[in-house]
């Protein structure tokens, strides 16, 4: 990114410091932030300001994006133990820890991320990627491991019903991250035909779209108890069977979408924000307040739900490989971005800078 | 309230039907939210109709408001147990009981509320006032429940250091529960200092006027582990010491307080949204999302907690009388509306209807 447009061009390889490893990227993914973080790039830079976070960047100054890669170890910088040689295909948070403090690969002017051939990154952070996995879902470990903390952050209880609220990237990784805790059946929405189709194969049991019935009326089909003997009472004046708890994951991230869930969303009902909503955002506190709901805003993952989310791509319990509707050499990243743009044709692009 | 106006005038007294009891109103407190329905009448109804709770009136017709109240028991209706005589003191919920569900006593057409001399209750919801407790304590048992309810709701952990935002009745509800669950230091923030100085006589441990500092760094210095062995290990990169977990309870109710909380909160804050906002507002979710907040909406109480307020204002664990800053009788309740409008003079006002 340079004058707030993508452009190919060379840049100096980064240089490993002291604990630190120079990789080769193998495949990054393009995440919908990187869409937004140019188009809307001082929107971007002066919200992550506000926001106290690492996301501040000099937009005078060039910026290698990608923050969802598998790179190989080319070589050693200083103090590193070298526990892993060179050659050794690897995955990382994108977060370079240094002595002041972790720093961003991906947002940030001095550590390039993985749509460049070269990154740095901390050796400590390493996690060498299971025999016989192969690259392109490792990659995925990222975006995957979005999913598996926004379901822990959910504190979902045995009766609880699940529906997801848009099945782009992050939507599809809730689903696979709540077929994996076992929270069905899932119910899952999404204009896109496509999508809904991701959605199915990445396991969702119901998928609806949102233009031919309302999500909540497909959920509360879904959500009956089948097991009548664990349904609360209801009063007398309620009329139709008790359903389950809602835990709805609002993956949107676009203004409006989480007033239109309090709107219409069951008393007590939690909402889980995972959708990264970068402008103002309008709602009426008193939806909220007459249904006593509960938002919890969630972003990343832990260091342990990263590795357990590699752990599980390798295994096969979270379905990686359905989401990679597309590749592109380092020339191809400009068009993807377009790309990108409509919902219909993809779901998550992986870059090949070497290629 | 008629034609958008407080008017005193003679209505037919209510009729006690099946499991009902006709009251005299003893004393009824002046809620926010009767000055905020007087106000804005059409935008109360609105709202109310939109989250789809029972406060819906017709603004045509008369409505009699008051829902914190005492009342002695004048008659039983048909199909009662008459368990309490005649002449009792009690309190209730401000709800009617029907089969075709509650309705609500003070924002409704039908079932005028404790500015009127006459009540009607559902005698199952009856709490007799205990020997000894003075009416006008036990008036207060209704917003005191509300305090009562949101610390209930915050899930409060050992180590969570409490930040109230906002010392009308609601605030000053809430540090009394605080201070009865035993969370503390109790940091409590309000520009008046009448509202500060009751703050602290319900049992605030520091209080703030946010004209002159900053309500977080009064309670950053309060919230300072004071055991360390209970303090987390800091990344060697944070200054300062280890600071307990933050919950805050948001008592203002306009718009623009929840932005500047979740602005100003540290990474993992609860926010426990007690004021009634009935505007929409604006957040900025990226707050939110880069900070993991929780915002746990409230409203009310349940019936245990309402009886148990009743009990602890009895016992003297909390301490009510403070709140009452003034009482008026039936044609008093024009000018105290005015007179509410002022936080430097008054926190809650009784009305006297019989006087």
């Amino acid at each position: 990114m340079r004058d707030r447009r993508l452009v190919v061009a060379d840049v100096p390889a980064p240089t490993p410091g002291a604990g630190e490893v120079l990789v080769r990227t193998l495949a990054c993914g393009i995440c919908g932030s990187d869409l937004h973080a140019l188009k809307h790039a001082e929107q971007f830079v002066e919200t992550a300001r506000r926001a106290g976070n690492a996301f501040v960047m000099d937009l005078g100054r060039d910026v290698v994006m990608g923050h969802e890669f598998c790179a190989e170890i080319v070589e050693h910088g200083p103090d590193t133990t070298r526990a892993l040689p060179v050659g050794t295909r690897v995955c990382s948070r994108p977060t370079l820890l240094r002595a002041t403090g972790p720093q961003s690969i991906g947002y940030s002017n001095d550590n390039p991320g993985g749509y460049g051939e070269y990154m740095r990154l901390t050796e400590a952070l390493l996690l060498d990627v299971p025999n016989g996995l192969a690259t392109e879902p490792a990659a995925l470990t990222e975006p995957m491991a979005v999913g598996v903390h926004a379901v822990a952050k959910a504190r979902l209880q045995a009766d609880d019903a699940p529906l997801v609220i848009g099945c782009g990237p992050v939507g599809l990784a809730v689903i696979a991250a709540l077929r994996l805790a076992g929270a069905r059946p899932i119910v899952a929405a999404d204009f896109s035909k496509r999508r809904r189709e991701l959605a199915t194969a990445l396991g969702a049991d119901v998928v609806v779209d949102p233009a031919e019935t309302t999500p909540w009326q497909s959920w509360r089909e879904a959500a009956v108890y089948r097991d009548t003997s664990r349904a609360p009472a209801l009063p007398s004046w309620i009329a139709g069977p008790a359903v389950r708890p809602a835990v709805v994951f609002e993956c949107v991230g676009v203004p409006g979408v989480l007033d239109q869930v309090m709107a219409a969303a069951p008393r007590g009902t939690r909402i889980v924000v995972v959708g990264v909503c970068m402008e103002a955002d309008t709602i009426h506190p008193l939806l909220g307040i007459s249904k006593e709901l509960n938002l919890q805003f969630v972003l990343g993952y832990t260091p342990d739900e990263f590795a357990a989310t590699l752990r599980h791509i390798a295994e096969g319990a979270i379905p990686a490989a359905p989401l990679i509707t597309g590749t592109v050499g380092i020339e191809g990243v400009p068009d993807a971005f377009v790309e990108l743009a409509s919902p219909e044709r993809h779901a998550k692009i992986l870059v090949h800078p070497g290629r």
